[in-house]
């Protein structure tokens, strides 16, 4: 069951009335459902259980440290992208044996950083990154395991700015040119080249394209383990999708494991994965506040506290959340509304916008929603993927507070920015 | 002549090499010309001295207190949309009398403390805001001063996400509309409806759109007028627009103050003008280092320091930015080349990325761009308007610095963020 459901008229996050968050806390405010994130986690490490693989869950689509710790203390481990990302896995209480550190542009810093921590694997996307973690290695007398991040040339048919796999991204190594990687690598003496890594976007919408890239990168190690390399590992990557338009709403984890556990039965190598979006985005929601309701043209419009700076993902990625009311009236505004397109009889279609100065700024566009008044509590659905962790202070407004639900108590896991806060760091001027 | 200019191959800001600023204060960074600010102040002002207006610099387009306290200290009033920007005008020394407050989400708290500063007046977009001021101001034992915005229905020509002046977008009161609502408020007693407010987006590309706005206002105002409605002030809005891909690119704002002062001459209420993008672009770069090359099928990557998350203009609009090595070797990379398309006979079309983990996460595409290596420095030109102001933490990346520059000297305006800093408010947990 979604841990956000509606009794008796009011949305729920497990057994407390989001209302009383908005509250106490204020609004805007993301909240996440414990439950919600330990019940993905626990989904996903049972669809592909029989490959005990090593599960990390991409930080940088929700790190916050609490969050972080309760999938750690689950036996999580982690996928980062940065030296920043690797201190929040590390703080959680992460096994830096399980935490995985890709992404294309890693500064000598957060290299260094990373060998200090014995993270278990850098996912290394070119020739000059190779050569440059090698190089540290060998200056900090260490040797380390790296796998090779290949571009498999498959579509994953997400949205141009999320889509990874293709040829002429600025991800991996084209896979028709990284057996000669392998090769021109394989006398390195502080970097191992020993695992291959693809990831081919997110949300992957079906489960096709992955079928192709496993198989790709599954032929592909079979190639260089004749050739003499040992390939300890295969990192699939993340991209699994979340239901955004409806609880049902496209393939589930074990439809994803029900084609790929054959791919990865009996290998001789771990496996691992980066599932981020498909545990987090439906274990959170943002809360907001309608402010004013207005009429420009024929357009209705349902300004609220929260805008681009604090969920840009409609505006970025042309994104769906749905919008809906936290206490409802009618019969029709029921759960099975929770689906794109429902809406009950009275409904009107609106432009539901933000505070801040721009037209991109906005939730959603020609939205039916049910009649709202100042005042009135709204719930933007699966919000817990890339919402506060692409916030900013746009505007010059500060970032809302994150609050976590576990049964019938919820705590601030990261305070509402101050205006102070915002003005860190300009004190000498 | 732009403060950031090439003297013997070297990329200066004033007569600081920045070199030496990336040196002392590390990539990505933010580097200001206190002088180009405090110039296109002043060509503002003069370009419409005959006006006397009143000018609000758009404080939201580059918000840092250090530059909010030169262009105070040289008589700048401001543009401000959220309580937070209103507490940077004031603490950077804004007089009240000088600010004003926009934007459709204005909240309670927002509202009593911009009464409570004594500005100089609320631009209202919205019956129920107007409704709402006045009820605030009224509990207060306040008189205060509020225009309405009114939406012009012109079309600036800019991008969908900053086009502000057409129907149906989120902003002001329909012109076909606005003089019903001037008459139905004309009886508040606590929010004088006394001034007009139009802003048609940024950049306006091109002064006819600004024309048609203008003549529509004081056609309004007119009519306004005759029915007994006393109008003090007409707020022109902002969006001049800024040579983004060449020194001398589009109209100059002498160009605009041509056709728009005669329209504005010796009118019997007072001018005001919200500059932002005018006086800021130009004024900052960001500089940002070469960390990796790499191809990728038939493309070039260079990956630098600086990602979507220090400058989103490139994904979020697709905006462009002249980029460019700080230092020059051959005779073709002079200061003419800072012209979109132009390239010397060496160049190689590149994508310019950065180290976020998303393919939206790049600077340009298929940019010519002179052959460069590990560690050389790029500057990303026109980054001082909604640069800094738009950063995010995206990856876990702290923000970068903030640097202004005065001549020969240089100050650190805003720190580099800290990873201890990124964790502030979740310590608790």
């Amino acid at each position: 069951m979604d841990q956000f459901h509606f009794l008796n008229g009011q949305l729920f996050c497990e057994a407390t009335p989001v209302a009383k968050i908005a509250e106490e806390c204020g609004t805007p405010a993301y909240v996440y459902s414990r439950a919600a994130f330990l019940q993905k986690y626990r989904e996903f490490a049972n669809a592909f259980g029989e490959l005990h693989p090593t599960i990390c869950f991409s930080v940088k689509c929700c790190g916050n440290l609490s969050i972080l710790r309760l999938l750690a203390a689950a036996g999580c481990g982690f996928d980062v992208t940065s030296g920043g990302e690797l201190q929040r896995a590390l703080r959680a209480g992460g096994e830096p044996g399980k935490i995985i550190y890709a992404g294309v542009g890693k500064t000598d810093p957060e290299i260094v950083d990373a060998i200090n921590a014995g993270i278990a694997a850098f996912n290394c996307e070119s020739e000059e990154e190779i050569e440059n973690v090698d190089r540290i290695a060998a200056a900090m007398g260490r040797t380390i395991i790296g796998a090779v991040r290949v571009n498999p040339d498959v579509d994953a048919r997400s949205h141009a700015k999320t889509t990874t796999g293709k040829k002429q991204t600025k991800f991996g190594v084209d896979i028709d040119r990284v057996e000669d990687v392998f090769d021109h690598f394989r006398s390195l003496r502080h970097l191992r080249l020993a695992g291959v890594h693809i990831h081919i976007g997110s949300p992957v919408l079906g489960a096709q394209p992955y079928v192709d890239a496993v198989s790709k990168a599954t032929g592909l190690i079979d190639r260089l383990t004749a050739k003499g390399h040992e390939i300890r590992w295969l990192d699939c990557g993340g991209g699994f999708p979340a239901a955004y338009e409806a609880l049902d709403d496209g393939p589930g984890i074990h439809e994803f494991a029900r084609v790929l556990v054959p791919l990865l039965r009996n290998k001789p190598y771990k496996i691992a994965f980066e599932p981020g979006r498909y545990i987090a985005a439906n274990s959170g929601i943002l809360l907001t506040r309608v402010l004013y309701r207005k009429s420009s043209g024929d357009r209705r419009f349902v300004i609220v506290d929260a805008g681009m700076n604090d969920l840009l993902r409609p505006t970025l990625y042309e994104a769906y959340h749905h919008i809906w009311p936290t206490s409802l009236r009618g019969e029709l505004d029921l759960p099975g509304a929770r689906r794109r397109g429902a809406a009950p009889p009275d409904a009107e279609k609106v432009n539901i916008v933000g505070p801040v100065c721009e037209t991109g700024d906005y939730l959603a566009l020609d939205r039916p929603l049910p009649p709202t008044r100042r005042g009135d509590l709204l719930a933007v659905f699966s919000a817990g993927a890339y919402g506060f962790a692409m916030a900013s202070n746009y505007n010059n407004r500060p970032r809302p507070a994150e609050v976590l639900v576990d049964g019938t108590n919820f705590q601030v896991i990261r305070r509402r920015e101050t205006l102070e806060q915002l003005l860190a760091g300009e004190d000498a001027a």
